[in-house]
């Protein structure tokens, strides 16, 4: 099975894999654009979420899995023991099981020694720099040497961002529990990131089978296709058949964090039946996906039965899949959720395995109608309270935010968070600023998305065109990530992020002088940006070409704007007058790009 | 040719054309979505640009034009002239010429009897209400009587906007120069629409053939295409051979208001020689274009000599093509710019046609390093001064803006430009929120424009996917309109635009209930919702399916959450403990959605 699944690999177009050194963390893979020679400029160094798929010099072997990137520095800190780990299952995968057994499964997990906790935010708050948080540290820096001694731009509504990010930085934020590293030591294939809104905004994409459609061939791809182009995480929302085997062969390849929703899962082994879940199921579940390498789980532990009325004269009720599941079992027995009265239970498995909690929003708005209500508002009031106690744990928590949300209402959603979560990082679903536009939503919500972003919000988790109306497949999860990366971008941009606005203006000067191949490199996505271009334009010659189809070869702006350049830049050196410098022109024969066309 | 022309025509899926009569206006053209007999709704009326080819009961011949609504108005006001029209020059149409002229062209055209202006703005402020207002006022209505006594919300930033339009409101909104209908009195075939922040937000599309590539038959589909899709206007952007007679075809078929950019013509008149612009070409044109009916100009008389200098140290120049042209012609000749300097003289030919004026941004930042520059802000200054010349001429003007804008520093935008321009109505393309994703600068500038357009801007100017790349297709077109669309509407929602939510709760409501043909039908575009949905359950039961493909039959949160509501309704009605009702609950099977089920 392993050899038939096939995934992409290759540098991006334009690109090629680059690593730096660290100290404690060895090489850090990064991605750099080289431009054309002609314009003088040092390559482009951007952030790189897709593992050493985009290296031709890696060997991939999705059988065998990724090279275990941590597995050193995990059994370094003496922390942790390998024990025979749970057996899989039946219900596991399900009475229709049909994938097989990922051969590179670990049957001897690790966990922490007893008396250890070993989560990040144990080490940083003791004070301990780890290579993970020098990975980051490294990883969070492109950019920003170039940037330095520049003016700072933006708006940062109180983020705190420094010139340059130190590994102590990295610590410090953890400490705070301002920021997480989601680092599951089951799951050392992955190369450490952050999610806080002190460094860069960060995006996530889902992926997963369901009962109705997908196999595990697809949903690997899928995996290594969205951190291709720039997912930062990964969720596997897996809920039909063969869900462990699918989330072993996902896990043992992912370069990035795996999310959950545990429930999904517990609820499958229940055959559906929402009054059929038990705390110990749940539990057994949670340290099954706990031994596999789970980086984060959303738990809808907020889902309070005195809050589920609250929700009774909503217009769409209860959305989230989770939230929906823990309000039918609370109503059933008319007892409060089994998430919320073992929360510290949750989190004593959390710890043991560095599994990050993201607070699960249940009663996110799922429509214009609901959003902000007392329902959304009481439920992040008690994720407030569960961080406190996940926090003083020393579980790595990020909380989850909606949702559907229009512009004037969503500044109040970060707010808010930041208020009673102890800045602890924000997660949102978009939001989406509309409710009329199924086929569109990518857009609806990638609108909502830079605008939380720039208020704050840590991490964007995609939607993709296929939102409300079926399961996105390869070129809609391309097309998620793409909105999300790009929206992340513009929230760094605006929040003024150092260093975020080096790749924009090496775009526009690849504008401004026709460098064509620099446009298409620079691009988030080169290969649709090329082929836009040569729809209209297809012949080599036009990539060089100083004009596009937009204008034609007589018409351009850009190009006259390049004239008018030179004359006024001339004048300018010379403090001559205006009216010299355009006789010279017209002398010229009022045709001057010298500049450009010395370049060539 | 005529003939040999296929435009797009027929309704849109699931909605009916519909019309609401005005006392003065006659029949004013809406949609209505009729819902689902299941849910006891009445038909959503939503606003209709699209004209009568989305009418099954009209005519429509591309030879012959559409129906000359507005003739009867004009003649009625008794301030018009018909006369022998300026010949149409070899040079209108350029030396490669190929498309016939259009046999609805009339060589009679109208202008203003001496002494006379007949510009809505004229008429606005001696206080009559014109049939085009009546019409914009009760087009306008659509979903207000609806939301009447239901609290109003949002954020407006100081726009006015009333529980209902009278035609009144439209005419003193159109006297004090905050709003624009434009109405080409040559152009009768339009159906009257107004530009104003305290009127629905409004979205322009851009058609055109250039040097390169396209013909008239598409660019006639493309008018089409994109007003039934929602774009409220549309600017001829043509550039190569063939304009004249390409404009024609368009603007005796269009519904909406016709724009253009004269210069670019002009220019084409000189062989593409900026320096041999004149004046006397220049005027020549617009009386050309003034008889054929266009209804606003982009006119850049904001570049004036002094201000070039400003833009010699940025990153991407003059963008604007025509800014850049005519930053050429003063460069070259080291004189101020004729539009400038003949400004009165255009407002003359405006104010005798009822030509709008769009007054351009010439120095609009082409890169998120140039916004909000020196250049940038010297023009607008002049623009506020022109604006002052024309509104006094009874001109209808309004303000084109940015461009590329980082998030920070888009509302200092709008607030600038309602502080120097008189609150004329704003006209923005996008702006772009980041210059790295060509290919996606839909998306890039769809956030810029839902927030400006919250902000307060009038009308967004489309983006579509192949900006900075090529010229866009029809296909290009539609995620442009539709993208849009859905930013305008955003941007209603968040400023609180009485009725706008009504058409989103209808498509959360259907989404509750599974109510798929209705999704479908409520959304901006039907075709592509249930396109998306049938490509994972494409059989006619799974339409009335209660799931979706995204949790299939037994996970669905909406499903779930329908149980829950029942439950926490009925507990709530009969004011009884949760408890008991869980058991009541419980014994029904655990499986109550009686509500739908009974709707069926």
């Amino acid at each position: 099975m392993g050899t038939e699944i096939q995934v992409t690999t290759g540098p991006i177009q334009g690109s090629e894999k680059h690593y730096v050194d660290g100290k404690l963390c060895g090489p850090v893979a990064m991605r750099r654009i080289p431009l054309e020679p002609t314009s003088g400029e040092p390559p482009v160094v951007v952030y790189d979420a897709s593992g050493p798929y985009t290296d031709p010099s890696a060997a991939i072997d999705i059988a065998k899995g990724l090279n275990k990137l941590r597995g050193p520095w995990i059994q370094a800190r003496g922390d942790v023991e390998s024990y025979d780990g749970r057996q899989v299952k039946p219900e596991d995968n399900g009475k229709d099981a049909s994938v097989p057994e990922c051969p590179a499964v670990n049957r001897r997990p690790l966990r922490a020694k007893p008396g250890k906790t070993v989560s990040q935010l144990a080490y940083a708050k003791a004070g301990i720099v780890t290579p993970e948080m020098e990975y980051v540290a490294i990883r969070e820096n492109e950019g920003r040497m170039a940037a330095l001694g520049k003016a700072r731009d933006g708006e940062d509504f109180g983020a705190s961002m420094p010139d340059l990010v130190t590994p102590e930085f990295v610590r410090d934020e953890i400490a705070r529990g301002r920021a997480v590293l989601p680092a599951n030591i089951n799951h050392p294939e992955s190369e450490p990131m952050i999610i806080g809104r002190n460094f860069l905004t960060k995006i996530n994409a889902n992926i997963g089978n369901s009962a109705v459609t997908s196999s595990v061939a697809e949903e690997v791809d899928k995996m290594v296709w969205s951190t291709r182009w720039g997912a930062d995480t990964v969720m596997d929302l897996s809920t039909g058949s063969d869900i462990h085997n699918i989330r072993e062969w996902i896990i043992r390849n992912s370069p990035v964090p795996i999310g959950t929703v545990p429930i999904y899962q517990a609820l499958e082994k229940c055959a559906g039946v929402a009054e059929n879940l038990t705390w110990e199921l749940f539990r057994d579940t949670l340290i099954e996906q706990a031994e596999q390498g789970v980086d984060y789980w959303t738990i809808h532990a907020g889902v309070r039965l005195a809050h589920i009325p609250l929700t009774a004269n909503r217009t769409t009720g209860i959305v989230s899949r989770g939230g929906s599941i823990m309000a039918k079992w609370c109503l059933t027995y008319h007892k409060e959720s089994f998430l919320y009265e073992h929360f510290a239970e949750i989190c004593d498995i959390c710890a043991a395995y560095d599994v990050g909690l993201s607070l699960g929003d249940g009663f996110r708005p799922g429509s214009i109608a609901d959003a902000n209500d007392a329902a959304q508002f009481a439920e992040l009031d008690t994720l407030g309270e569960l961080q406190k106690i996940s926090f003083a744990k020393n579980v790595q928590t990020f909380i989850e935010g909606p949702g559907h949300v229009p512009m004037h209402k969503i500044k109040e959603n970060m707010d808010r968070q930041l208020k009673v979560c102890g800045e602890a990082p924000f997660y949102t679903l978009g939001p989406l600023v509309t409710d009329i536009a199924p086929g569109y939503d990518h857009i609806t919500s990638g609108i909502g998305a830079a605008m939380i972003g720039w208020y704050g919000c840590a991490m964007l988790c995609y939607v993709t065109p296929k939102e409300h109306l079926g399961l996105p497949d390869r070129d809609d999860v391309k097309t998620g990530v793409v909105t999300y990366k790009l929206a992340a971008h513009a929230a760094d941009l605006a929040k003024g992020h150092p260093g975020a606005q080096i790749r924009d203006d090496a775009m526009s000067r690849a504008r401004f002088e026709f460098r064509w191949k620099d446009q298409f490199h620079l691009a988030l996505d080169p290969d649709t940006a090329m082929q836009y271009h040569d729809e209209t334009l297809p012949s080599e010659g036009a990539k060089t070409a100083h004009f596009c189809s937009m204008c034609g070869p007589k018409f351009c702006a850009m190009k006259i704007s390049q004239e008018v350049q030179d004359v006024a830049n001339a004048a300018a050196a010379a403090e001559q007058g205006m009216a010299e410098k355009a006789a010279e022109f017209m002398e010229k024969g009022g045709l001057i790009y010298q500049k450009t066309e010395a370049a060539e």
